[in-house]
């Protein structure tokens, strides 16, 4: 079995960040990648480079040989260029690797084989991934193809799942909080620091403390800070501080409001006195 | 030297969670607690009982022969407190452990010796936590007290550091981002988990590697997602998901139109295509 899907010659249909992580990965796991299209010449190139594979830019340059195509594109586009991609390439396996997108966009056009190759993370050019730690969802139209995809991403990693079009886009959604907006704490954090002089490494050990608190404990009892103790004269001088910037201070009333709606609800506990 | 602060005998003044934190972590170095004080029989004796002190409930009961006292107090009780728990003991070193109360407040109450003992972490009580790696500021009105303060401090982490107030104030207000509203994206996350019957485990190597990843890179070079690549499509879908939710519909407004904003004042470069 192992024989069969490393001989499955891959072609790569975007070259962003996902698709050189999954390149890079696919690559190390011993197996082929065929092409690499992107429509730049540079990025085609650049990634095809790296994967020791043949640079393609027009969509009439993809082979119709390959064993399996991944296409991982911005979801906007993806729509627009399926029916090119199938052309004379019906009968290939195809998947695309979007969270919010469902499985069947392949059957409206009219694709035989298809599914969903969806490793839920945060890919940035500039920082290599393990990703043996990464959860991997697929999904397929038949069994077999299940099968085979759960091989390929087998190879990739030790977190490998079923799950169906709709539990994908809400593993998304939850992902967008989790990870984007997460992470968009950190980046205003690091524009407040910036303008005090201080440095955003200064908040290296509580990012990664808020982090590890939520293997062990619920994020809504994990909660701490003013809003949830509802510690208003601190609110009220952090809004001061915040007053030459009215977007952030509508932010930071907005999330501190949310919190403090969300320990109301969740509980009648009274509030603990410090945290 | 070191035997100077270790005969230092402490009083903690609260036993919410970072009293509990910091007085567990005092006594592991050496130091002896000799009276906890909460409005509370219950929380006093329940953290006294734990540090092998003196539970107090009344500010009268407080000894006036500590070398050090500790307050750790929600930051909108200390000022009414102040000044019974400085009379009588107007000579001694009293700290508070706030990130947004000045220094000053101290004085203003008639304080000798005074300083700010302020550990940057988010505490909870149903979780240890290595105080070793978290960074401590002090600050104190005369020399000899910060080196008292940075000798203490010294005993539980290898990170101390002097902060004036100002600078005190801003690490408080941008570990609230980094921290507080960072923890309720999960929280909002595992209430949406929750709802559509999936694991929040799941998030955890996500929200791991958003993490580490700030270790690395800037969180504003490091933002991935619909928001930033602004993949209209993606954000349409999820907010049609969250149609029953007004709540967390207008916040994924506020974050994606907060994030697009941040990347195309920072960046006049093409956004990645995929992320």
């Amino acid at each position: 079995m192992k024989e069969l899907t490393h001989s499955l010659p891959i072609v790569l249909v975007g070259a962003g960040n996902l698709a050189t992580h999954l390149g890079k990965a696919l690559k190390q796991a011993g197996y082929t990648i065929v092409q690499v299209y992107s429509r730049t010449n540079e990025s085609a190139t650049q990634l095809a480079e790296l994967l020791q594979a043949e640079p393609v830019t027009e969509i009439d340059g993809l082979t119709t040989e390959a064993g399996l195509y991944i296409v991982a594109l911005k979801d906007a586009v993806l729509p627009e260029l399926i029916p090119s991609l199938l052309k004379g390439r019906e009968e290939s396996l195809w998947v695309h690797t979007a969270g919010s997108i469902p499985m069947n966009i392949w059957e409206e056009h009219g694709a035989d084989r298809y599914g969903v190759f969806y490793p839920m993370q945060t890919f940035s050019k500039q920082r290599d991934v393990c990703f043996s730690e990464i959860p991997l969802f697929v999904e397929a139209r038949c069994a077999d193809d299940v099968c085979l995809l759960k091989e390929v991403a087998g190879e990739l990693t030790n977190h490998v799942y079923e799950a169906d079009s709709e539990q994908r886009r809400s593993l998304h959604l939850a992902a967008v909080f989790c990870s984007n907006f997460a992470n968009h704490m950190y980046a205003l954090s690091a524009g407040l620091l910036e303008k005090y002089n201080l440095p955003f490494s200064s908040m290296l050990s509580l990012i990664d403390e808020t982090a590890r608190k939520v293997h062990q404990l619920d994020p809504r009892q994990a909660q701490t800070g003013p809003a949830v103790r509802n510690d208003v004269n601190v609110m009220e001088k952090h809004l001061q501080m915040l007053a030459d910037e009215p977007h952030l201070q509508s932010l930071y009333k907005a999330l501190s409001e949310s919190i403090h709606q969300m320990a109301r609800s969740s509980s009648s506990e009274p509030a603990s006195r410090k945290s």
